[in-house]
């Protein structure tokens, strides 16, 4: 994998995303690809369709700082001390796609539900990373028997 | 790669098919995996929605062979003596999955055009191959400046 320069990983911080974590420490070994951990929250606006009364506000500052705890808790226990942990307000597959222009990731990993189960909640980001994505895109397929609990 | 015990390649044998196999090449470097190159040809019977007349179906198999020749081509051409070739008949997403899980396929690679140009055509497949997967998808990002033509 010594190709890729800068590797993003996005996690929806499921229990699933260590399937994807340990994928991305196998495939790169000892290279030295810088490594950014993203997850991207949609904001409460989003959900709720109008604007954010002040309580929504601050739950939404402290979803994102319990997102933050929990991607460096992860990036921690899964051997990625040296990746950097974001974690990004908007729509997934756009925030993706913006972070790795700006940031000229060369691949992005994603994990991938195939066709049962979580597809419907979670299928569409794997799907939407990679149209419109400007690099390779490694969808990671999520085996529901393996995932942790 | 060496995560990869057989990956499958996907090509749609347009010039930028070989985008795809030199970032196959980069990514195994000396790994032994197996390595299956297949194009998936769409029956002429989907194109003119009806049964083949005979004249047709012997034109179905001269763009078969054609098929096979270039494939076998681009094999030699790009360094991919080793690898086997295929030419399979139907819809390439469905072909792909089935080759996939007939054959114990863990990774399939395919092209990506992304948003612009030949997405119109060529984009569902890579979306297409992606969804339904029992394998992790790399999808290969065209670089229309780059492509041989």
């Amino acid at each position: 994998m010594a190709v890729y320069k800068h590797v993003l990983v996005g996690l929806d911080l499921s229990p699933e995303s260590r399937q994807v974590m340990r994928r991305v420490q196998e495939l790169l070994g000892d290279s030295d690809a810088r490594i950014s951990l993203v997850h991207v929250q949609e904001p409460l606006s989003f959900a709720y369709g109008g604007d954010i009364p002040m309580d929504l506000g601050q739950l939404q500052v402290k979803l994102e700082e319990q997102a933050r705890e929990r991607l460096q808790a992860l990036a921690i226990e899964d051997g990625f001390e040296r990746a950097r942990c974001h974690v990004l307000i908007g729509q997934p597959a756009h925030e993706m796609h913006r972070f790795a222009r700006e940031n000229d990731v060369d691949l992005a990993v994603v994990g991938s539900y195939g066709r049962h189960g979580l597809t419907l909640i979670f299928g569409s980001t794997a799907n939407g990373v990679l149209h419109g994505a400007t690099c390779d895109v490694l969808a990671v397929r999520i085996q529901p028997e393996k995932a942790d609990h």
